[in-house]
């Protein structure tokens, strides 16, 4: 269950970014302190090591050449040499949770005899270039992006097969969420080093309006939709009444005895927050196993809070049966007898998020009076001041898009570039920003109407709906397809 | 005339510089302070812009926001709104050399209806972060590099067609030589900028071992084999009989006299490198027309060394033969009165290539001694220490290959990427660098027997040879493929 909680965790550090607009950074941003994490580092069948990195790899300052030391996991049990190697493309955290969380490669290791690699993302979990003080500024926090981590992945994953002396094995890169935009990045832009990538739950169409800016809360609204009317009208209706009784004479008071808070209220924003938050986060974990964070609870958990939100007695409020549904995400062991809604703590991980955030990873994203949350307008002046104030540094809004790509996506790739799944279960609000569509032979859609924030990377379960067991079929089928056409290649090369 | 020198110069920046180690580094560095620039900027018929660029694409420092003015130089009298845009990626020197000597752009332009851009190259030019003090220290050249200068490219061209309002306007981009490189990798690394790139002369393949050592050395001298064995047997033996003059007594002292020195010669290898580099040089621009560097004369430049060589009175020496050969290089206007060998100028673009060889650019050469030319062996511990002694940086000699690959360049882009037109005249040494076959159905090599360092880019004359009329008119073909193709694909878009 732990382990679950931990990828929870990293998705709303997205969300809460996603949302760093007046509106939306009130509006997610206290449910990420709630939750603790859980390394449960000796599960794991990996074994740790330290590679040196350049802190800077596109400059040659005297600065850039300061080496630090970047972690990453490898399990050899199943590989025999020369053959594949599968890499996670580490995202934002400590790369135990992602291993813990990536079952998927696990389980295909035997089938392919490979080589698993979990490269920890730059200024996360241990891999901090400047330590302890590595957070602490612009100066230090400023090496901190996605090109260097790419960067960081390819020198590493060539010195690793020189060491292995296995040069000739083909890579494969795998990610989810932003690990699966690294991913997909990582072979657009170094096709030498990696023979193909599964990006999950990708949302690379998420910047510089290529997507409508409304859309990840319009797919949550039509999560909640699908499962019930009434219960998406219900929360839709619930934040009058969550604001007319905080505003009413001690309101707040009232508030925290209804919300079962740990400590008084200081701002009915937080109550909003923790609210929208349970919301939020079902509808990406909204799939039904063991591997959902709702772990002891068979079936969807959109549909469970649903039927949860229907039962109440008639004539309850609005915002009862809204908290009755926020309870079963956040107390579905039933034994939290209080909740923290205002607790100031801190993570790395979600702090460099946020800075990413503030520099290149800039989502902008609204929130339309149709849909079922608070709505709020996307305010690109207040976030950029707020970026300056919290960190020192101006957004560069236009700079994934630049670097990366992105608008007319299928025309540009058409004609460039193979060997890409981008795999979306439709459930999860960030699918609005993932790839959709096939693209060409070899650059494909896996889409499944069901599934949630990058599912088929979890490991397998005996409860595992078909469509997920289908979509992991397929995801084997293809990467097979491209490590014997290239196994082909080096014979006809020889 | 004086344009033509401008790009011997350049070439020979790379060549100075690929043979940056202890024999490379004497064996030719002399020569490139022998010529003189001339900008002859009031013949091109180009606008002069500039355009505000972040020093730093790939960091959020607080120094990384500092903006510089890149130059560029425009120009729309053939375009119209809608229509292609060809961008010359500047390489290693002011952008008005390479405008004023990549004339085949200017010369298609019309039948394009193409707007023409030309970008200068970070810290070279006036396109300088620093001003003066760019090149002063490591601190202030560490942002000088290949990666830094294709984002800048990038990021002008998306600024630039929003302001032209014609967003869905083509690119295709151009380069020679380093500007090559550039665009091929452009191409590579921005295909959702560039829908194709000509990449003439582009040596990509000369790093990290891929290409022999040798080959460079092994092509000058097959190219003054096949003009006469006579002629390469001399050279061949020339050095030794330098040697043995400047070891007498007075030895200096004569060998300044008969190779008419402006001033004492310090050294015999200011003469060896004097010497050789007139062969390097002839051999780069080794075809028949009025746009290499002895316009005045017509005929293969190599033949005519040859001719003089080979035509000496019997009983002459070598070293008088190959000193005859070398003036035509150096004196073929009959004007210049002494020879100016050791003469210290300096140049913010051979400085800033230098510099880029010492980081980056680490293309390893060695001459064997089956060579025409002094033999030298790679020493890249030496070479390590010059850099530093001189710049204060350790070269990362596997960087290229890691960010942009080459190892395996066939398999690799076999099945990945499209667009590019590799071409290659057999006569110019850099060409054993290059991609010389067909990689894919739209990555292609187009190879001439004959033909010199991107000879195919110079503005056509009456006096072109066929094989390079025919090299051009296949690469106008390519282009209007890439380009009908794209208006196809954007009309289906709609």
């Amino acid at each position: 269950m732990s382990a679950c909680l931990c990828l929870v965790f990293l998705f709303f550090s997205i969300v809460a970014e996603a949302t760093y607009s007046p509106g939306g950074f009130h509006h997610l941003s206290s449910l990420r302190l709630k939750k603790k994490v859980s390394k449960s580092k000796h599960e794991l069948p990996f074994e740790t090591r330290y590679f040196p990195q350049n802190l800077d790899h596109f400059s040659f300052t005297p600065d850039s050449y300061k080496v630090f030391h970047q972690k990453y996991l490898i399990n050899n049990r199943f590989w025999r040499k020369g053959g594949p190697i599968f890499v996670y493309t580490g995202n934002e955290g400590d790369i135990d949770w992602f291993a813990s969380n990536t079952g998927f490669m696990l389980d295909i290791a035997p089938k392919f005899r490979a080589l698993l690699v979990f490269i920890e993302h730059r200024f996360y979990g241990e891999s901090t270039p400047f330590g302890k003080k590595s957070h602490k500024s612009a100066e230090t926090l400023g090496y901190l992006n996605s090109q260097q981590a790419l960067a960081d992945y390819a020198i590493l994953i060539r010195s690793l097969k020189q060491n292995l002396s296995s040069e000739a094995s083909p890579v494969v890169v795998f990610g989810g969420s932003y690990g699966g935009m690294l991913a997909a990045w990582f072979r657009l832009k170094y096709p030498h080093i990696t023979i193909g990538a599964l990006a999950s739950s990708a949302p690379i169409l998420h910047f510089d309006n290529i997507v409508p800016l409304t859309s990840f809360y319009d797919a949550i609204s039509q999560d909640f939709k699908d499962a019930s009317i009434n219960c998406f009208k219900v929360i839709k209706r619930s934040w009058e009444e969550l604001e007319a009784v905080s505003t009413m004479k001690n309101g707040l008071q009232e508030l925290s005895k209804k919300f079962r808070t740990c400590k008084g209220l200081h701002s009915q924003y937080s109550a909003r927050d923790w609210l929208s938050g349970a919301f939020v986060y079902t509808a990406m974990v909204n799939y039904p196993t063991a591997a959902n964070f709702m772990a002891p609870l068979p079936g969807y958990p959109v549909e469970q809070m649903c039927k949860i939100i229907d039962g109440f007695p008639r004539g309850s409020s609005n915002l009862d049966r809204a908290f009755g549904a926020a309870s079963l995400y956040y107390n579905y062991s039933g034994s939290e007898k209080c909740f923290e809604m205002e607790q100031q703590t801190d993570d790395h991980g979600l702090d460099g998020w946020q800075y990413q955030a503030c520099t290149e990873m800039v989502m902008p994203m609204s929130c339309s009076n149709q849909s079922m949350l608070p709505p709020y307008e996307n305010d690109s002046e207040a976030f950029q001041e707020q970026c300056m104030t919290r960190y020192g540094v101006k957004p560069r809004p236009h700079w994934i898009t630049t670097e990366f790509g992105g608008m007319r996506i299928e025309t540009v790739l058409k004609r460039f570039g193979s060997n890409i799944i981008f795999s979306n279960g439709m459930q999860d609000p960030w699918s609005r920003g993932g790839v959709l569509k096939n693209i060409s032979s070899s650059i494909v859609a896996l889409v499944t109407k069901k599934g949630a924030h990058h599912a088929d990377l979890r490991a397998a379960t005996k409860d595992d709906p078909e469509w997920l067991k289908e979509q992991r079929r397929q995801e084997v089928a293809i990467i097979e397809k491209w490590i014997s056409e290239y196994y082909r290649d080096l014979r006809e090369e020889q």
